[in-house]
């Protein structure tokens, strides 16, 4: 059987016009004789809406509930869509999350996937219907509603393509995937490949094209991923198994991020207690670290930095004012005029000169970073926010 | 375990501050000591807005996705509705059609309930939780999601009812039964009981409180059902088994049906294959036919006239036009200007002169009726719009 997934997102699905746009994109791909399984996001800003709904209920909605709540989102869309395929001449069936088999584990609204029990989905198909499934959400072993979190759709669609062996095509509103966010660096070029690895780096660095733990299972199933514009007959990208015959640059993209709070805290009394006090009251909050940075000890004193998204600030300000209590002396500083650019590329492991040849440019170019972090692939620098234009025009003529 | 049912309709869950005013009456009861499940149906309009949405798709949308489509109606007001009791400091869960165990069979957006797995429904209630099912929708034997047609919540909830042998509760926009619509006779009384077989009469006659699958329902198992205001506190009305310290009289109540139209057919040769014919073609079009008269026949000729719904219209149009084709010289007449009345009483079984004392009134009054039919309990009468308030207060009276 040849088969294959296809993933809308949600400005793919925001109105019935847009819906009877994508139909025919993909009734033209069951022309061409595939199978057909699409994946399908809330239309427009539905998700946001029901999430503010239940914000005027509570601060803090029972999860649980928000996952029932949200998860009508995609029922509607794709029962909509089904619709729209029925009245082309298309046989076609919605399928929930629980419908289609998803099976989901973890803490409400940030489930991850763990089975597909695909059955249900292959009957379908085989009685020649385009299956249309709801993204981002599935069924835990309670018999629960559960959602995905951010980017679940993709998830979704990544997973289904994973248990059918098929490739993945996500269609969205963008082109593809850049070097650079071309509202940065609009000279930059579509990438006709690029490589699971720097694709995760990219995505785990804040380029808001597809979520990281999509791009994992894609990696992880070997399953090419293609990601393109739902409403431009133009080519895509291929997200897929890193090979030489791919054009073998240092730099593969710039990956760039605003969402930084970084915090300051000075006059720590150094000892590793202290430092893994701070962190792990930061942990128990589910506060998720980013970059740390720590001065030499001075006079029996470190300084240390961290940085974690700006959504963060009120429960690290909380945290902050407890430790306070615990580390006399200690001074916080919270700063929210940065912005994290980092560089990836899979030829950095074999092109060892990359670092330095950014930091001789920023010098050369005026521009002081606050703190810098490496990994096999990328190299990541917080900077002023004011300097950011700069950095990335430097950074993209390397 | 003290349970209770209690279903809320779509006006009382229409807003977030109309869903808090109701999680107080859902409290009290959990403080008196009950074990409480809460039916909701969708928010307000909701579930026209939904099938708005998928004519504009189609003129006869797919049912199995309408189906899906419909019931995220009560999905999202179940989920919003948990989450305020939960904000309220009382534990709660919602569970959808399928979560409840609510098993169902039938054509799409007509399904109806074949059996109840209570045990889900059971487990929560033992952990204290006050349990909000979704109303109006099931799960079918293929698993897809079905709906349960016009009043589908009074259904869910009374079913429930009857499977958890406990009283059932409807909170609705109306203050309990009354004899007659107070809109045609603002002197009507409201009543403290009514038999199943007298409302069920009601129900199916055009009374627009409860469905007459909900009242049979807790006819069968024997439930009483409690219909009382939502927003106001004052007494309902009790349907349930009829008993002799219930007030016999000879009318317990009157039903007023504007939704007719009255077809008549006149000049077809009189033979059982012709009339045959012509009821078996409005069947399988899914016609409902009401009242049906017929002229004895006059020169091999006979006229039938049949009465249904307003919105069947343009469906027995085209079947008209079929049948001109078969039968020669038959002449078609559709007549909308009509009311039907109908007068309901369990006193009517030992009172044979319920009838004759109608016609008495009507001729005294100079009101013409098209058609009459009676069952063991009620009698009724098409009649001209023009005459339907006349009718009304001279009924009202006997």
């Amino acid at each position: 059987m040849k088969v294959i997934v296809q993933k809308y997102g949600g400005k793919s699905v925001e109105t019935i016009k847009k819906m009877q746009n994508i139909a025919d994109n993909i009734i033209q791909k069951k022309e061409e004789g595939y199978n057909v399984v699409v994946v399908v996001s809330a239309m427009g800003k539905t998700t946001n809406q029901l999430i503010e709904m239940a914000k005027t209920i509570s601060e803090h909605p029972c999860k649980r509930e928000l996952d029932m709540l949200m998860a009508t989102g995609e029922q509607v869309s794709s029962s909509l869509l089904t619709m729209i395929l029925k009245e082309k001449g298309y046989d076609a069936v919605s399928l929930t999350g629980f419908q289609a088999g998803i099976k989901t584990k973890g803490v409400h609204t940030k489930n991850r996937i763990v089975k597909i029990d695909i059955d249900n989905v292959k009957k379908h198909l085989e009685k020649n219907k385009i299956v249309v499934v709801t993204g981002f959400q599935g069924i835990n072993e309670l018999g629960e509603i559960t959602t995905l979190g951010r980017g679940g759709s993709d998830t979704t669609a990544v997973a289904l393509a994973a248990k059918l062996q098929c490739t993945c095509e996500i269609y969205t509103n963008v082109e593809g995937i850049y070097g650079v966010d071309p509202r940065f660096f609009p000279n930059t070029k579509k990438l006709d490949y690029i490589s699971y690895e720097e694709m995760m780096e990219m995505a785990s660095l804040g380029s808001n094209v597809m979520e990281t733990r999509a791009v994992e299972i894609g990696h992880k199933y070997n399953i090419p991923i293609y990601v393109a514009s739902s409403c431009k007959n133009t080519k895509g990208t291929y997200i897929k198994e890193f090979d030489k015959n791919m054009e073998q640059k240092s730099i593969t993209g710039l990956s760039v991020n605003d969402n930084v709070l970084m915090v300051t805290i000075n006059n720590v009394p150094y000892s590793p207690k202290n430092i893994s006090n701070i962190f792990s009251k930061l942990a128990n909050q589910e506060v998720n670290i980013d970059m740390i940075s720590q001065t030499p000890p001075n006079k029996g004193h470190v300084n240390i930095s961290f940085t974690t998204a700006k959504e963060n600030t009120t429960i690290v300000d909380k945290v902050m004012k407890k430790l306070k209590k615990e580390i006399c002396n200690m001074e916080v500083q919270n700063n929210t005029d940065l912005t994290k650019i980092s560089v990836v590329g899979m030829g950095m492991r074999n092109e060892p000169g990359v670092a330095s040849k950014v930091f001789k440019l920023f010098a050369e170019n005026n521009i002081n970073f606050k703190q810098v972090t490496t990994s096999e692939i990328s190299i990541s620098y917080t900077i002023y926010a004011s300097d950011k234009q700069k950095a990335i025009n430097v950074l993209c003529c390397i």
